[in-house]
């Protein structure tokens, strides 16, 4: 069986003020043409194919676009899952219909412990949850963590498989092993987002999402696909590629990755600007691509943006290497004060960045409240 | 054939800031014992199945729940239109899976023109749509109103009908004859909203949707099934029912209606405070009702809303007489003014209630200018 793994589309994703809806379709086209000449027998997408939970009309538009070119014209079927970007029960309205269509979309946990089986291979469809919602599911006060959760998952669906099998889950989580990009949130305060690699033993193959360079993770039988696209300047340097596995009957993996060509890429330059608007230097780069520009001058320069925007059109970024210095500076000093901090600090660090409105003295009275009676409740609970 | 037909349920409305979901599903159960036990050949939802374009979760769930029922469990084959509150791309994503199972969703204008074929009867499937889209479309510049549009719209259809067979147009729009409630939009300035009633002779049954009562239209095969529940109290006196349409091959129509009971009806009760507080009549009352409370009292009164709350908890509005005497004299003398106001005047006393800054001299006078140059415009083009 072979089978086109992808995940962390991101329709609809703005990269510093810019939609990348036309180079998220230009490279979907190509995708669109992978699936028509490799022939699957599946493709999987393994979580946030949409950036956010409602995505502006021209995502949805083109997310239907290549779905119904993949699943309907080329009568492949597609196993997709939410992931945290996406709106579970906004992406799965109408997955009782797809599925009649070999389209199978799982939103919620509900269900996912039953497998889609095609031709003899049973997926297990395991979308994006909290470790909340998996606890309430099962009543299980003890799971706390995303690994926690995942475990109870992975082990309810052991109940009832057969190892002789050839068993896939599809999954979209932040597995130890992986190395994360500031595209990411950060997932976890003291490890909590992690999940243990070891959770999907039981799988002949684990198709994750959420990471989004296919170097995440470095195992045998678990494997990110990475995103479709660059999605910011730390993945300036990840490659982008879908995988395609092929599996026996017996379980053995033969796995190859098919790289996109996006029409602009996303990549850093560094040099002074009298270097940077040199003929001799930029006619050598493809001036198009998505930029982030780092200057080297010290002291002051006159409007070096839009002269740099005039041979670069689409820089997204720019900055200075003394600002960089200063920033640095500034990060260890703040590393230095977080290890510090109370959790009262902490929150009003955090107000003071999510809000516009001061944090007085009566609110930090009332949250000093609130933060007892959580450590309280630790206590005697 | 047996057709059910329905239109606006606007899931997701707010109603005096209480949302109505947990009275649409009350209602939405009994429509699917009712298409249940009818057993029709199709069923027809005229537009607004959501009340906006991105509507909440919760609607979003309902909406795919009672398809489901009726599409994939009683088997029903579903023929629904996008409204001028749903968003077409949103609500008609995945359209082209649904048709495998038999639910039709047309989102959009375009493959509108051509039927939908079920049991040798043609259904045409016209989703509301505004006049510029329609003239976008045929590229004609002399389509300006509502009427222009649906008109173009059914010769199109007209072209390839067979008049000898059973033709049905559903569709979403502010048909003459119709009246108004408040819970509509005010659609049309000097009448382009509405369309006349001729431009669908061609067609055996129209099936409407847009106008929220069964006699907003008096036509003997032009028909508002009306809304799933009264929203607004202009509606309070409008009966609220589906409508159960039987076809023989000649195309002649039996139509009946099948009344809904909602949990809590919506209603405008009228008194003195001290009559209303009297058990001898509260007794009388369904207490738990969606009311709009009017006071005759003169005169100061002290907390009405909570003395009238304790006995009728769902007060939604409440208004006093001698306030609505004070409405109609300002509302008269409005009208008075408004029909003298120039353009600069009309704009920036909207300019003043859309925004909180100053219209100042500086606007006024670029408003000026752009009124100016329309003006110049208009008379040379």
């Amino acid at each position: 069986m072979k089978i086109i793994h992808t995940a962390d589309w991101h329709l609809g994703k703005l990269v510093h003020g810019v939609y990348m809806t036309d180079q998220q379709e230009a490279v979907l086209e190509q995708f669109v043409d992978l699936v028509a000449n490799e022939k699957p027998d599946a493709v999987i997408i393994a979580g946030d194919l949409y950036d956010r939970s409602v995505p502006p009309v021209e995502a949805v538009q083109l997310l239907e676009k290549v779905l119904f070119k993949i699943n309907v014209e080329l009568k492949t079927p597609v196993l997709a899952i939410s992931g945290n970007h996406d709106s579970a029960e906004r992406l799965a309205f109408g997955s009782s219909w797809y599925r009649h269509s070999g389209f199978y979309l799982q939103g919620k946990l509900a269900g996912c412990f039953e497998p889609v089986r095609l031709n003899g291979i049973n997926f297990y469809l395991v979308p994006y949850a909290e470790p909340g919602v998996v606890r309430e599911i099962f009543q299980d006060s003890s799971i706390q963590s995303h690994d926690e959760a995942m475990r109870r998952i992975t082990w309810e669906i052991e109940k009832n498989i057969d190892p002789n099998e050839v068993n896939i889950l599809v999954g979209h989580a932040f597995v130890i092993g992986g190395k994360t990009t500031d595209s990411e949130r950060i997932l976890s305060v003291g490890g909590s987002g992690c999940i243990d690699s070891d959770c999907f033993s039981p799988f002949t193959y684990t198709a994750l999402g959420h990471l989004h360079s296919p170097d995440a993770i470095r195992h045998d039988t678990i494997r990110y696909s990475g995103s479709l696209l660059k999605y910011s300047f730390s993945e300036a340097k990840q490659r982008k590629s879908v995988s395609v596995i092929e599996i026996d009957s017996k379980g053995n993996l033969a796995i190859k990755e098919k790289s996109l060509t996006p029409l602009k890429d996303m990549r850093e330059i560094t040099g002074y600007i009298d270097e940077l608007l040199d003929p001799a230097f930029y006619e050598t780069q493809r001036l198009e691509d998505y930029l982030k520009v780092t200057l080297l001058d010290e002291g002051a320069l006159l409007d070096p943006i839009n002269k740099l925007r005039a041979i670069y059109p689409n820089i997204l970024h720019l900055e200075r290497k003394i600002d960089n210095i200063d920033l640095e500076k500034r990060q260890t000093l703040r590393l230095v004060q977080t290890e510090r901090k109370t959790e009262l600090d902490l929150f009003s660090e955090f107000y003071n960045e999510m809000t516009t409105s001061e944090f007085t003295e009566q609110k930090r009275e009332l949250m000093t409240e609130v933060i007892d009676s959580v450590r309280k409740e630790v206590l005697f609970v």
